[in-house]
């Protein structure tokens, strides 16, 4: 069994850093690795060792193979974390890292590999039970067949581009009348997209959830579950509320869900943390749609609720330590939420707002988590991804994580960038959320800009009397003679409106 | 059943921010209270209407209760929170509150007044079966009939004042040829601190451990107890240190001290949260010390452990709701440790070290909670408590949690005061805080000055070197090279070391 000493963690900003926080708390020395432009990031001053790998764009930094194996042979690293996005379902690079006979903290090159690729995925697991959307098993070019498959799996059908991706060449077909349009449209689009016009054919889930299942395989064959995250609400396609449990799953669909994760992982020979996706309707049959062969952005809320350090967990299986958590002592405590901060206008279409972060100061206290790769002063680069921070909250029940949540996302004090967080406070207040009751439909169901309760404005005469309070004190300083300050409830922190 | 929309919170500080967001987390209005000395504090901007009710010392401002009922009656106030220190444990005040037509977040006057005797709290648990310290049921003046019970008991023995506390008044009587001199000590020790000279006679424990049991009471006569906290490692008789559970307690001995401390409750008629505290020897027998009728400030590693918001529970008591957490239902989940933050210089006795935060930047991430009522910039008052902050950790195990505490530890930036942050360090290292075998003696047995790890300085060569390579890359924006930055393992972040 290898022993880790010294980890280099081959991403950036609050991941770099949730991972180095684990690293160190293990004892093990961290390397991070930065671009010109990172060079005074957070996780560059956190780790032990640090090396700039060159300039953005990240092909030219943090996507260099080469250079990030160079450094890990010059500093004596033994493995290499590769966080998410970046390198990190990236079967060469996982490749390039063992032959360097280094550890690669993720699953073997043939599990990225198979789960990279929707086909293989799907062949992979065709001897397990797992439900799948209904549709075709392969590319389809005959359009009378189509129509057949069609009608005996029943309208709404998808139809999909088979190099499709980011819903090009997508089209949903209502009734076998709009069948042929339909088709031409996304046979062009997938022609011209992808320069191959094959298709698919699915069933076309309404009211679909995204939920997922977290699993967690040693290099021992062990394989289990940590439960679901529900992460249904998303804009532009993009998750940015994320929970666990979720709000509608019954203890035995859970169960069901989770043995099929479990099937899926040992189906590919799985290792180290996953998470196998899938779509449920508003029946709550699931589908199975992928697996993300990494840590996931919102890995916090299944930490929250089992109490597993899942980068712990990570960093034991790399070494080839079997699993210690037995499936049947894992339970569910409590509920967490976590809503991705990021610095974009709600009110604009969710458009980037990078800037410099002005005011920063994070929300504290019981039930409160922010993973965050920012403090105050600090520019957000315009080369990656603009998430400041992942704010989570945890309570016994979903109703107090989001009474926390509302709370926190008050007390965080943010300004010279807009950011999602009046957006998230949305989300919190709905009733659809609040019920339960919502599908990844949401945002383009309820939300309009105008919905957004902008942080309560002082106006210029409540600011007057509070400057004049705050001098008459100060010039009568042993006045004892009660002063009532203004404020709102839900209110931002009242120093920021005197300023 | 009365419903509380405005409270008052009678305290500054950490404890008056940490109720606060629980109450803005059930939509209740805050109103803050401060001295003159507090103007600027966290709790004075954080509450939705705040008032100065005068100058500092406390007896001009926090101990004022005809002031603290007038504010709740001009601001529509509700309900009274006392916190901790100040009028918590204040009988008189409870009444008045209860006089004043206001609810009284805490138990009853009578409840307090019988807890805040020794002697009323010893009759009152007379009809349980509650283990007491073996000893002397009131004052003795008869010296050799002292010397019969002292025999009876069995050396050592502890004299101690009846009216006693801090230690004054208070001699170990090891075997009966020191009888005679420790006694005539007592005695005149206790008649010139107190004007009355009687004594009791108790065994005296060796190797005391202090560990105590979080109870919660309704006003229907339900009492559940929430596990215990150890609280043994103290500087100058003050906990620096909790946990919980306690290393060393057996499920058996949990569950008795908790059946007994849920009957030290039932007979005062208990209601509110409250602690019942007790004397743990090295063969685990118990001993009832006291109960303390209030939050405690190590509530917080009962929270993390039970997932149970203390706070909450006691508004939801004080408006009369009946509990709803079954005794059955509760388990211990992980393991949290929580230090004290005191601007105090370990190096010097634990002298208070007042003066301003030059530099304050708290610990973040996974399992970390810190209740502070400070940020960067501001200056600890002279005039209280000089304790800056609570630093919690958890994890699954106790390893995990102290693991954690050191990262965090480690994390803390705090420059401008001295504190106790390097002394925690020293404990969470130590071998006997690790293996739990510890006492109430543990800082006078194996803490020495020299035993604290200073912050790791760079030299000056090193500083030297990292700074030349820091502006060669400045002037080379374009190099793709290593730097690897000098570091060491454990030390504070690096941008510290670089200003």
């Amino acid at each position: 069994m290898a022993k880790i000493n010294k980890l280099l963690i081959a991403n950036r900003g609050e991941i770099a850093l949730r991972i180095m926080r684990t690293a160190r708390e293990m004892g093990i020395q961290t390397v991070a690795i930065y671009s010109e432009a990172d060079r005074n990031a957070l996780h560059v001053r956190y780790a032990d060792e640090a090396v700039c790998v060159g300039p953005p764009p990240s092909t030219e930094s943090y996507l260099r193979t080469d250079e990030i194996i160079d450094v890990c042979k010059r500093l004596n690293v033994d493995a290499i974390h590769p966080g998410y996005g970046f390198l990190s379902e990236n079967a060469n690079f996982a490749s390039a890292v063992r032959q360097a006979g280094l550890i690669f903290v993720g699953p073997s090159p043939e599990s990225i590999e198979v789960m990279g690729s929707k086909l293989a995925a799907k062949a992979a697991v065709a001897h397990y039970n797992i439900p799948m959307v209904p549709g075709t098993p392969s590319a389809i070019t005959d359009r009378e067949e189509a129509k057949v498959i069609s009608a005996q799996i029943g309208y709404p059908i998808l139809i999909k581009a088979s190099a499709g991706g980011g819903g090009k060449g997508m089209r949903v077909v209502e009734n076998e009348a709009e069948f042929d349009e339909q088709m031409d449209r996304a046979v062009s689009e997938a022609q011209s997209a992808f320069g191959d016009g094959s298709v698919f054919i699915e069933k076309y889930v309404t009211s679909p959830r995204h939920v997922e299942i977290q699993v967690l395989g040693d290099q021992h064959g062990n394989i289990i579950h940590l439960f679901e995250r529900e992460c249904s609400v998303q804009r532009r396609h993009q998750k940015v509320v994320e929970e666990a449990p979720s709000a509608i799953l019954t203890p035995e669909i859970r169960e069901a869900m989770g043995r099929a994760a479990v099937d899926v992982a040992r189906a590919c020979g799985y290792y180290g943390a996953g998470t196998v996706e899938f779509i449920v309707n508003d029946k709550l049959d699931f589908y199975f749609l992928e697996m993300n062969t990494r840590l996931q952005v919102e890995h916090p809320v299944t930490e929250q609720i089992t109490g597993v350090d899942l980068v712990k967990q990570m960093i034991y299986i790399a070494e080839g330590k079997p699993l210690t958590i037995k499936q049947e002592e894992l339970q569910i405590k409590g509920h967490a939420v976590e809503v991705r901060v990021y610095a974009e206008d709600p009110a604009n279409n969710f458009l980037p707002d990078v800037g410099t972060l002005e005011t920063y100061i994070r929300p504290q206290g019981n039930g409160v988590r922010v993973d965050d790769g920012f403090e105050q002063g600090m520019a957000i680069p315009i080369y990656y991804d603009p998430m400041i921070a992942k704010l989570i909250t945890y309570g016994d029940t979903r109703e107090e994580a989001i009474q926390k949540m509302i709370r926190a996302i008050d007390e965080y004090q943010i300004s010279g960038v807009q950011t999602t967080l009046p957006f998230c406070r949305f989300v919190m207040e709905h009733d659809a959320f609040r019920s339960g009751q919502f599908d990844t439909g949401f945002v383009s169901k309820y939300f309009t800009p105008d919905k957004l309760t902008p942080v309560p404005n002082i106006t210029e005469a409540e600011l007057a009397a509070v400057l004049a309070a705050y001098l008459m004190e100060n010039q009568k300083p042993k006045t004892n003679g009660p002063t009532t300050q203004i404020a709102t409830k839900g209110s931002k922190w009242k120093a920021n409106r005197l300023s």
